[in-house]
């Protein structure tokens, strides 16, 4: 009998609370199923590790370490930003990944990221059958921008939802208690540059049992400094406080991002600020309220420390349907969340072509967005709800989450060197 | 027999993760010794509350809601910032109070709050005597910046500590798996305007089986750019990543605030910007690192889904035994945390006076921060461990924390209007 192929499994892009997770479920799968697949090797720095090959032999760590990947936030293997080029681009890249591919006898492709990464994934699958040396790709959902299309919703994504949700909520109680005479007006910046799922994360913040008057500015709405002055005056005067939720990707009414306000200090050099700090002047020149920001940035991708049950299970699970996939034959396809039912929550897993994955990108539906621009309609948060439900602590030691850091042994190169 | 003495408690500053739970122990404790305790009452944004005659009935509150203060975070009653001036300067506030005390029955005073609600609550009990009118007043410590002193320590700052060194191990985490072909350098910006306990929190984040690089800069270390570069430079060039947790309160050669960069935005608007952003731009300029950063503000003084236990315990603690010693006679006194042990963590509850309280801040030793002037050293490390040790999650509906809003039923006004 043929020795069984070994497995590449790499993180790309953005890292979230859950990207290990996915990890553990590849991981523990392929373990379970020795016969049809051999080792598992991660790439050191995502694909970068393939094109140099730098290997990761997984199969040093012991399965406390491996499941230990299912509660430790960010990238255990380290990710990359490295889009390949296109095929006719930088045809000596995929063959470069063929080639260490062939060297190390790997046989599936599992490659962890959100719309590039399925676009790579494809295309080393294709190449595969043009060279005629057999990959199987598999693509692994991952994105806290939840912009991949055809599933339910992306793993990475509910995590960072609930941190913004129980963030603004805490927050606001914050400010309510204060704002007789003090701050009234809490800014606070999340993610999101294209698609205001973030942000939308914010008004979960508000319910039916704890109503908090929050505004949100999507990037899909271009930001009118008069309404929304005229919104925040409104729930100031009614509530006495209120909180903004402001997505980095605000546009203004010339496609300029709100962002970018040209700022310079006294010397004249730029300075890169955030949205919020623009809001807060915002609200201060217009309003004369006094206010306070916050820019969440990393802290709301990492915070495994109140991550989702939902999201960790999923991506979870779709790092053990990918093997499964790939152990039925499966090739250029990803695992994909299928939603069954709101309330409770059930979901079941399918499978989507990459071919429809790739280049696509799920922007929030206007039906999600309230008339005004600035709120969550009923449907949003129908379906934003299950996605934060449940947590799913980290064991701690001495008050701080006991994250795991692999040993990461390097797998012994056999190739000439490689240049990037 | 006399009807007992009615009960003041009043929330006062910057409100926490755990001064509620300083509350429900005021409460609990009048609760049971019913005999000699009639009813308590808050003020409605604290101290204003005394002087408008806005008082709360909390008897109007089920003991549920009462314990469900134990893992609120904010201010249930509302908190203010108001300091009473000198009773030389404006008598008439402090015979005001004195008045409504009387009006409704009240003899004993339960200030919850920092340095400066000692102060007032030492001048009460002075004025008290002076005028014949029985109080005992009782201060009930609480502040995020940690500086009242004679106490181990005080409720508020173990959970932001606790969120500091979590959120920062947490993104150190993140920036790490990115490093190779992105961020080097995460910034994060803490609250401590003139103590950097909160800042030194962020050290925590790095221990013996964890290690993290990490700068941080302190508000009593004034700041030195080409030390600072240099340092963040062997960090990076070591471990290919570094964290820079600064406080809010840093300081250059010229006294000036860091922050306080005279930023204007591209109409010549003045830009109030944070700490985070400048240091990003002195790594950016300096070393030519990519860079990203956070600021905490609100989020880390609210953050109750990641309180320390210890934190909660003493909260609770140090509100039960206010009314404790006032039911034992005492006045113008302070409970506080007294520390029997590092390792492990013992503590008792002893008393301060107040006279040794108000107006004194606890600064950080020199001793617990390193000598290069950027880390914590192990003395800091034995005091801060312990104070962040435990979790206390609190309940979560539908993927949120169940925090209570109080009815907050208002007493029946008897005086005249009193204008603040």
């Amino acid at each position: 009998m043929a020795k069984p192929k070994n497995a590449f499994y790499a993180q790309s892009g953005g890292v979230t609370a859950v990207i290990n997770a996915s990890a553990c479920g590849v991981i523990e799968t392929a373990r379970k199923n020795k016969n049809k697949i051999g080792k598992v090797y991660a790439g050191h720095n995502g694909i970068i590790g393939a094109l140099t090959e730098d290997l990761i032999d997984t199969s040093k760590e012991g399965a406390r370490a491996i499941a230990s990947l299912r509660h430790t936030p960010s990238g255990a293997f380290g990710s990359c930003r490295y889009k390949l080029k296109s095929l006719e681009e930088n045809r000596a890249e995929y063959e470069r990944l063929i080639e260490v591919f062939e060297a190390h006898n790997i046989g599936y492709f599992f490659y962890n990221g959100g719309g590039d990464s399925a676009d790579t994934c494809l295309k080393i699958s294709q190449l595969s059958e043009t060279v005629g040396y057999p990959i199987q790709a598999i693509h692994v959902p991952k994105t806290v921008d939840n912009d991949l299309p055809i599933t339910d919703n992306c793993p990475g994504f509910g995590s960072v939802a609930k941190y913004i949700a129980v963030s603004t909520r805490e927050a606001s109680f914050d400010v309510a208690s204060m704002a007789k005479t003090s701050t009234k007006v809490f800014i606070l910046e999340v993610m999101g540059r294209h698609a205001g799922w973030i942000a939308a994360a914010g008004g979960l913040a508000s319910t039916e049992d704890c109503e908090i008057p929050i505004v949100i500015l999507f990037p899909e709405i271009t930001f009118d400094k008069k309404k929304f002055l005229a919104k925040t005056d409104r729930l100031v005067k009614k509530f006495g406080y209120c909180s903004v939720v402001v997505s980095e990707g605000v546009k203004n009414a010339k496609g300029k991002f709100l962002a970018d306000q040209g700022l310079r200090d006294a010397f004249g050099h730029a300075q890169l600020g955030g949205v919020a700090p623009v809001v807060a002047g915002i609200v201060k020149e217009g309003l004369g309220l006094k206010y306070h920001w916050a820019v969440a940035d990393y802290l709301q991708r990492a915070a495994r420390h109140v991550a989702s049950k939902s999201d960790v299970d999923q991506a979870y699970a779709m790092g053990k349907a990918a093997v499964e996939l790939a152990l039925a034959g499966k090739n250029a396809v990803m695992p994909i969340v299928v939603r069954k039912s709101d309330k409770p929550y059930r979901w079941s897993i399918g499978e989507a072509s990459l071919n429809k994955v790739a280049n696509v990108e799920k922007m929030m539906p206007r039906s999600y967005i309230s008339r005004d621009g600035f709120g969550i309609t009923p449907k949003c948060r129908a379906y934003l709800t299950p996605l934060i439900k449940g947590e799913d602590y980290p064991p701690y030691k001495n008050g701080l989450p006991r994250y795991i850091r692999l040993k990461n042994v390097a797998v012994k190169k056999i190739l000439k060197p490689f240049k990037i």
